[in-house]
């Protein structure tokens, strides 16, 4: 089945204690549609400008992505720079440049409006709740947001959670929305706003997804997934995304959604964030394969299972 | 199989946004102690003072566990005065008073000299190393320490690693110990300090161990074993102590030493210290019956286990 991907597309400029690039292709839509079309066909809808060129739409383009609903518009790409200090957890932006992005409405090419899953990246809270409501079919919608919309979009973000059914972001996130410090507290909060299942990143200690009584099976408990302790990251951009990628392309990959699919999805995102980091950009999500992702799998079940 | 825990026995007084203890009996080899004695036969060396009355010491002989190693001096007992902000995460030291427990030298009594297993509870490290090599046979020892330490007692420190099997410490602790900001780098320093294999408890995200290679089994594949996501945690002291006594204790327990067996004792751990949270001071680990912890291991394994 396949899945649209709202989000951005950009060129970032990235340095970290292993090295650094300049104006690779990134964005969020990027990473989640290349993680994402590991498992499934995903059609992403986002804003370039003029300075976007072929090649740089090729790498969605052999990794089987559609990018009919890629806009060009007048102007340029929408670039990011940022570096990494040693510990890697937190990126320090150095330039933000919206160019084409500010403007970004997104538009839905009549060809995707058969997609069963949908994907509202980071983007305005109000913009993610247009795209839900002209996608009135889609059978689940995942989403993301960040603590700039939490603290300058709050109600309209609101808005938002009651139209998606499973939210993805950070600790940090979780409790700034719930404005609670206890995390599975905080979970609980977010769960009546809206989603019926949130799940929450824990960078290097994996993510946790908490469920609403009921949603996609019995009972309530949450369920953790590992990531793997990586001795090289050499650039975390993209994790997030590449994690939600793993995540709802796996999900979209299976003939049923149920609490098992969602558990195993878990540890996909799991996987696709882990191999993310392991390169500049996108480089390595670019080069995987299915039995890399599938042996990774095993390792991260290993990991954390008993006998 | 009996193990014999070297540490603190002290009087908390503690205030967390629950609420508020004095004085009541806390200290590293208590934690230890009361979270084994679910599975093993403990005995403790420690030292207290004259206000250390018989009703105190109960509290760890109604779990069954052997005090004739804990020394009455002359003196007041070690207290320690601390408190917790919302998010729980670190204490802060309000006060500490030594007293006797400054001048403790361990003293093993002949009792216990058949003990099989041994774990050094955070104290300086020349006196760890003096116990360890005073207790020649015991088959397994484990130990803590900390940042106070690494930094004040380094090269003893380095002289006790040589001579602990598993080293049990925080992510913090791991990296400053190895000088180095990369946590699976960090832990392969480590191990080659001396530990076989290294358990790095991540505190409300579960814990790892590292392995040197072929230790209790084939290959250095690390192991996670995750925390249950906690509404209420009502005081967070002695958790770590608690996570230690539920792994050495559940390996104590068990007829052979091996991976799967560490493995499980991890889970035990993280069991452990999750329910020593859940009530001031030892509260918890002194009401807890084995049929609750077996639940809440069930729990764990369900958190993360896939079909």
């Amino acid at each position: 089945m396949s899945i649209i991907a709202v989000g951005s597309v950009a060129f970032d400029s990235i340095a970290t204690p292993s090295g650094r690039v300049e104006n690779v292709v990134g964005g969020s839509a990027t990473f989640f549609a290349l993680a994402a079309s590991h498992f499934t066909d995903v059609r992403v809808v986002a804003i370039v400008g003029e300075d976007f060129t072929v090649e740089h739409e090729s790498i969605l383009k052999n990794r089987g992505v559609d990018t009919r609903g890629i806009e060009h518009a007048k102007g340029k790409t929408f670039r990011w720079g940022g570096h990494y200090l040693e510990n890697l957890n937190e990126a320090k932006t150095d330039f933000t440049e919206l160019n084409v992005f500010e403007k970004f409405q997104p538009q839905i090419p009549a060809e995707y409006k058969d997609s069963e899953f949908l994907f509202l990246g980071n983007i305005h809270p109000t913009l993610q709740s247009a795209v839900r409501l002209e996608l009135s079919e889609v059978k689940l919608t995942g989403g993301d947001t960040m603590n700039f919309w939490i603290q300058g979009a709050y109600e309209e973000l609101r808005e938002t959670l009651r139209l998606v059914n499973i939210l993805l972001i950070n600790d940090t996130e979780v409790k700034m929305l719930a404005k609670d410090s206890s995390l599975p507290r905080a979970a609980r909060k977010v769960i009546t706003m809206g989603p019926q299942a949130l799940v929450v990143k824990h960078g290097e200690y994996g993510a946790t997804i908490f469920f609403r009584e009921g949603a996609f099976g019995i009972g309530s408990h949450p369920f953790r997934a590992p990531a793997l302790p990586l001795e090289e990251v050499k650039d975390p951009t993209g994790a997030g995304d590449s994690f939600a990628g793993g995540f709802m392309g796996y999900i979209a990959s299976q003939p049923e959604l149920n609490r098992e699919v969602i558990k195993r999805a878990l540890f996909y995102g799991g996987v696709m964030g882990s191999f993310a980091v392991e390169r500049f950009g996108t480089e390595r999500l670019q080069s995987l394969t299915r039995g890399e992702i599938d042996a990774r799998f095993q390792l991260f079940r290993e990991l954390t299972h008993l006998e």
